[in-house]
């Protein structure tokens, strides 16, 4: 099969992988419909983080085409949404709904199992782990299918951000980092009820769809400036919860100034920085929780407000290109030309 | 008055200080009744934390002397009892039930106000910050006034723990530290809900109390070994909350390592630590939360507990002696022949 292949820093390829097959009688065999690069992928691309020589990328939805004998509740034609990652469901993390935590999980696309930027993909667990959309891939426009791709990882993340910082019902929010993430998360925070939403971007195009998503409040400045100004806007109360999508020192910094006593950071951004001053934090009685987002948890859920209309996720990306093109699909994120890059893959 | 005065590492004496009088008008003098030394106090003895040589403690309940004329709450002759900071009442942080992070607040016993271990205090705030009791102090026993006096902030602090855990009714909860606070805890994590509450202590009589408050198991491990214990307890799930009571390195890598995926810490532990690897708590999905307690806005609840009978965290004292004798309630808890010390005060 065709599949994109990192073959080191800043060198995306398409190239032939073997076909998968069903290993395990759990397995499913899903042809992906689409694709897309996440900003982790792009920590990738830019050696920031190591990733093994082979198939990338780990958000895709698809048309299942093969099953093993165990699998019972997805079927061969079912069109189906991925989560970034697979898990048994039986495990107490999988029960306590932290099905990214499970211990016989793992990841697609960094190393034994193939990733979402190809043709096909062994999916383990596909009873746990896939998530069926009612429907056929030809029953949905392209803004929808989009839709069902943001649910694979950025949405849920943005998701668990503002689930993880407990926002709720009129509570003051900020977002930290204006990837797909943050706007997810932009978009997550208004779904919990959150009824000011301060979006920190100083890029146009995002601020757009920040906006879309029902952020009240724009801030362009950054680092200590941010706080000031994000404090300012608060008349000095600070904000409920601040989500962080970045993960660095600066961005963590950031939302620890800017979170009221007694507030919330939900922290998804993986995290760059090596240690973390937990003091500051105590200090202000503030918490932090978040970590790698139960996709398949919140899936379900979001599917329902995306085929209601209630939500439109995809509008996350503003790049479209085929497989054949995925270097492209990763020099415009990385160039930062667009926000996220979707796929569309046909065989 | 007379009053304990701090002198520098291991030496707390028996001395004078001018009396307190009242500076603002929205200030009370309050006679002490009670008071008692808390493990923070120990750090200053032991020369592990900075103290101001002058009055000490925080802890306190007593009978209104004087108040300034803005008071309108409480009156002289009121039986009050004081959370061990003061609050006023109305900045953003107090009205979000985070008085300890009061704008205008600030700690009773190191530094302008005098503290609880002394025979009369004046407290700023009084409205905000005293809490009445309802009766005469010779309305009470001795347990109920040791309870009263416990909720000045041990048993606040420790309901805080459990409180920023989020434990609720079925948990699995551990606690972390057999001190004052993490037997406070204990009883805690069992109002809220908890239905399994794993103790971590060696120490046989803070066992008893751990189990008269509610603990359901007692590991004696520490370090790595407590955690395998913990793990082999709840069948390699963790548990759904670990309440921190201590602030050291070792107890913050216990709870990150009993703790489930998904689940979080209460830290009430005063941070010993300078930094902290949040990153084996992302991975985890787990959070943390905690700080200073806010005891002004958990004693209401608490007392009607107390009042009701049904609570008696008065228990965690067990050496009780008087103002004369102060040095001897210091050494009895730097010795550990005592969990906590409380104070008869009378003039």
């Amino acid at each position: 099969m065709k599949a994109a292949i990192f073959k080191g820093r800043n060198t995306i390829e398409v190239g032939e992988r073997p076909d998968p097959q069903i290993q395990e009688p759990t397995d499913a065999v899903v042809r992906v419909v689409r694709g897309c690069v996440c900003g982790s992928d792009l920590w990738y691309y830019r050696g920031i983080n190591q990733h093994k020589v082979g198939s990338i990328g780990h958000e895709y939805i698809g048309v299942i085409e093969a099953v093993g004998a165990d699998v019972t509740t997805v079927a061969v034609g079912d069109f189906v949404i991925a989560p970034f990652t697979y898990n048994d469901g039986t495990c107490p993390a999988c029960r306590d709904g932290f099905q990214s935590n499970c211990v016989h999980g793992g990841a697609f696309g960094n190393g034994d199992v193939d990733g979402g930027q190809g043709e096909t993909v062994r999916a383990p667990f596909a009873d746990a782990t896939l998530v069926k959309v009612p429907g056929t891939e030809g029953d949905f426009t392209d803004e929808q299918l989009a839709s069902f791709t943001a649910l694979s990882d950025v949405m849920c993340t943005g998701y668990h951000a503002a689930v993880s910082a407990g926002v709720k019902e009129g509570d003051t929010v900020a977002v930290v980092g204006d990837g797909a993430v943050g706007l997810s998360a932009v978009l997550a925070a208004r779904m919990l009820g959150a009824s000011r939403v301060i979006a920190l971007s100083r890029n146009p195009a995002r601020q757009v769809v920040a906006k879309e998503f029902g952020a009240t409040d724009i801030v362009e400045a950054r680092g200590d400036d941010a706080v000031q100004e994000v404090l300012r806007v608060t008349d000095d109360a600070g904000v409920d919860a601040a989500l962080e999508c970045v993960g660095t020192d600066q961005s963590i910094q950031t939302c620890a100034g800017i979170v009221r006593a007694g507030g919330m950071i939900g922290a998804v951004g993986v995290p760059l920085y090596e240690e973390f001053e937990y003091q500051t934090l105590f200090w202000k009685n503030v918490g932090i929780k978040g970590g790698v987002a139960p996709a398949r948890q919140y899936i379900p859920e979001l599917l329902e407000d995306v085929l209601a209309g209630r939500i439109n996720p995809g509008r996350v990306f503003d790049f479209t290109t085929d497989l054949d093109h995925v270097a492209d699909a990763y020099a415009a994120m990385d160039e930062r030309r667009a926000i996220k890059s979707l796929l569309t893959i046909t065989r």
